[in-house]
């Protein structure tokens, strides 16, 4: 869209009553806030109140990009279906007869019910309950009652979202266009080996919904400069919450002592270091303090090694693809983060615990020792959050300035600022 | 209003961040999305979800419309009353001391408080709580203390709205010029009076709050394509489920077999058929499935025959007045539909049950029996209604053509465009 | 801010599908609607329905001018401290280490989250739950970790409100340049000595959520022409509730009956009455019915007399500052009410009941005789006050002319609309 029109717009917004700048005396457009960020402080009330940004951030960013939607383990069979929803949208996310994975809105061509009702299940056929429309699990229409005679089924299909498979990993992307993922795979092919990510099975999964605006919750999930005051359970785990030295110390010890069997050479093309028309993404290995190996209790293990791994080599690695989804891979378990806006002021997290497909839940792991970690974790971190927006719908909040740990934050605002531009 | 004001408001509500246009990429205004709607299709989705369109249809469609309040049975005694509720009016339905049922608007003329805070109930004066102005059972001011002496009383008596009964049936209009219901009178008497309009009780009624645009109700209502999929206790009983050849058959049937002792002539002066200045109604009647009698399960009779019917002769009546008032007649009950908006997002729809007047229940009829069809069958509605609104607010939502089984949709439609345009 | 962009935005805000004014076919800007206010009679539909003006009160009027945030005695020793939330604000009322009140906005100077999540406590250092960037009780920035060496902690402590003690009243502005409370406090120093302001403690509070603009309740606090109607238990205790005749004749036997030893003359600096540069203020004393005593069942005395007060004289006097907090001050007690705005169609009554500090709960006072008649009355002043709102959201409502015993209220509307245009 053109700047002059978002800054009618934005104008518009100003005096709507609804948003930040009026109440701050602000009469800045969108434009204006993007072009007056001071890097290296965090960023303006209006980027988390104004429902018209949130408006732009739907066309710029959650129809653009690339979202986890789940594994492929939920759906084994031909007709198993699970519903990915985020803001206004529901996805089918489906097997089809062939065994490939699909996706299709979950919108009736007809006058527009959804069709699946239930969260997950299984279908022969994708029926309306209103009028009984039917698809097939292509998405195809199939039948259509008493429709006139220049009707044509073919062209009212179910629209179709894009799919791609990370290993079981099964992401989606709204956009016709979407960025690539093609240079990811390409880099990763030997972190995906390692860890077996053709070989997982999701384990356990739970919902974390959050009053706040969703860029509160990607910004938390950036930095570890509150590990230490709020996760004491990761922090007597997880080196990343050490201050920058001393966790450089650790990770000089750690490289030295690897024997090279998991990649440690890093890829940083996340947020505002991605390659044009590429998804963002990002691959990182760090140390966890001495004699930890895995993320739970004790730091003990809690699951049989995935893929290729013969040992616990005390370090954990992190990946990301795209700006909503996020990974944390142990050497016995991998946890996924997906932050969910629902409207500019909900957003939820929901987290994914993935195992290796062969182990047996009760024999190999214990799901309240798998989950843990991340469950206490992630419930504080929703507090944090929800208070985090509290103190920055002040009409005193001003940006602050950000620490040395905050470093992958400053990635992400670079990133959304540019994005939200469009 | 002006086109051009309509114009510019519309643009304005285009970058307000609430409206759906926007977010589809789209920038027309009210005018342009009536004049491109394409018969045959359903409506763009800013109708169902813009609160500026909302207000347009308060201004041009609840404020001047007739809607069934309720039914003289509720008020026998003079200062028995009861309120009628829609969007942010409510109003007072009162038996005045010479037996004339009124409605005044529960404002009170000093500083606007409500009256009547209960529901219903029986007054000799309406007198404000607030600071005690009383009026009269007619709306006129009696009393208020310590007035200047300038103060006239006479000038600030209730708002009035317009009451006009259809047999017991009370219909209001909160417009002070509302179309005529003349026509509809003179041209149904003979059915009013076969069916015994006057003669008749409210025997239950109940109301069931949507989550939902409060057309995608009405339009649920208008067509029966949704009635084998979603209502088998319905399709059951009412030929109108069946496919119009089928149902041609049956009504030939019904016709050939009839003695005329019901008006079987049809009236379809609905919606965009209504003449200029009158309010719309129709009148038709329909056969059921061979061998029901009523609404009811097996469609068994569940009370005695209303007016001066003699027999069951397989058939109901329908009856419209106005864009939210419906009734169903069967032989030996009738049920009344009303869709009341509460905001741009929900609504309710309110069923009522009639029996004659001199019916006694638990000796000539049971309440279990006599609302069995149409609570299970509402109570579906609700549930379609809603999984529509979840799929049109989708941001790949698009008009999907109408089948031959929504023609009287179609005409919903078409009258709302217009009196939206207005 | 200047009258063309205020008819500009409230042209857009009649737009916005949210406001009063187009349902009503009004497009008047807020301007023309002050400008159109006819003194003698209640507001307009928008001043109490439209987000923009909301909007607009929170800059003119809410963060300019003072209010009651509690009182000395909930914070007797260093680093307690207790919250005050006004709209989205969080303030942190604390006694610092030399024992003075301070007031700070409860948010982060780093990414502004909420610092204190209890409603009150003790806090040696106040520390942020984030990152925890600690201040001190001054709200001096201490420490913040791992910042840039030019990060200047100097200037990121706390931003601070204004503090003003009345006795041991605490008053607080969120302005820079709040208006003048030295007028006020020149003129009552008799009063504060007499009923003792300095040896007063906080007996009980309690909180009445209101769903009603603020000014709906404010007004309703500015007038007892509703009293006898709908307060009982107050018009048996108070001459205030009676008519203005009988109510001088009271007034006039109690003036002469006074030994003179509390202050009758009043003070009406009030509302539109303030001195420009002052805080508007007004001292009163009206007299109880013959042989009542205090605010209590039967008009007992329910508490020792406070400050020089030798005996009960059949009075309570009257104070407010600002346009949100009142107060009553019997011979044995203080009650004080509080108007908070939380939205433009939500506020809250905080209601407050002081006593003598060396008065022993069980022993001096009992809290249920206490605080029985302001709870009961500011419970039906609740009902009251939503119902009033039901009302004024009509599309029928039009302002209402005012009684004789409304002269206060309408000070108040004077004032209002004043320092709403600004």
């Amino acid at each position: 869209m053109s700047t002059d029109k978002w800054n009618l717009s934005f104008k518009v917004q100003r005096k709507s009553g609804m948003a930040a700048a009026e109440w701050n005396g602000d009469n800045r457009t969108i434009e204006q806030l993007i072009e007056d960020y001071q890097p290296g402080y965090s960023m303006e009330q209006q980027f988390y109140r104004d429902p018209e940004i949130y408006q732009r951030e739907i066309e710029n960013i959650f129809l653009k990009h690339w979202i986890l939607a789940g594994h492929v383990s939920q759906i084994p069979n031909a007709g198993d279906f699970f519903l990915f929803e985020m803001d206004r949208e529901s996805v089918i996310v489906i097997r089809t007869r062939d065994g490939e994975v699909r996706a299709h809105l979950n919108v009736c061509r007809h006058r527009g019910s959804h069709i699946c009702l239930e969260k997950q299940g299984n279908a022969k056929l994708l029926t309306c309950p209103y009028h009984a429309w039917s698809f097939d699990l292509d998405g195809n229409l199939v039948s259509a009652r008493l429709m006139a005679e220049d009707f044509d089924k073919s062209q009212n299909g179910l629209h179709a979202a894009k799919v791609e498979l990370v290993g079981g990993l099964i992401f989606i992307s709204l956009s016709d266009n979407p960025p690539s993922l093609a240079t990811m795979r390409k880099d990763l092919g030997d972190v995906f080996d390692t860890f077996g990510f053709d070989h997982m099975k999701l384990a356990a999964s739970k919902t974390f919904p959050i009053a706040a605006n969703w860029k509160l919750a990607v910004e938390n999930y950036q930095e570890c400069y509150h590990c230490t005051p709020s996760h004491q359970e990761y922090a007597k785990i997880h080196a990343l919450a050490l201050a920058p030295e001393k966790f450089a110390e650790l990770k000089e010890d750690y490289l030295a002592a690897s024997d090279g069997s998991v990649r440690q050479e890093e890829s940083s093309c996340y947020f505002d270091r991605a390659k044009p028309g590429d998804e963002g993404y990002q691959y990182g290995r760090n140390p966890l303090l001495k004699g930890m190996k895995s993320g739970a209790l004790g730091g003990e293990a809690v699951a049989p090694l995935l893929g290729k791994l013969k040992r616990h080599d005390g370090a954990a690695s992190e990946f990301m693809v795209g700006p909503l989804s996020f990974f944390l891979i142990y050497n016995d378990h991998m946890v996924g983060y997906r932050f969910v806006p629902n409207s500019h002021e909900t957003c939820s997290c929901d987290v994914f615990w993935f195992v290796r497909d062969d182990a047996v839940e009760g024999r190999d792991y214990d799901l309240e020792k798998l989950t843990w970690l991340w469950d206490i974790t992630t419930q504080s971190d929703e507090e944090i959050i929800v208070n985090n927006q509290k103190g920055v719908d002040s009409h005193f909040y001003r940006p602050g300035r950000l620490s040395k740990m905050e470093y992958f934050e400053q990635s992400f605002l670079n990133w959304y600022l540019a994005a939200l531009k469009g």
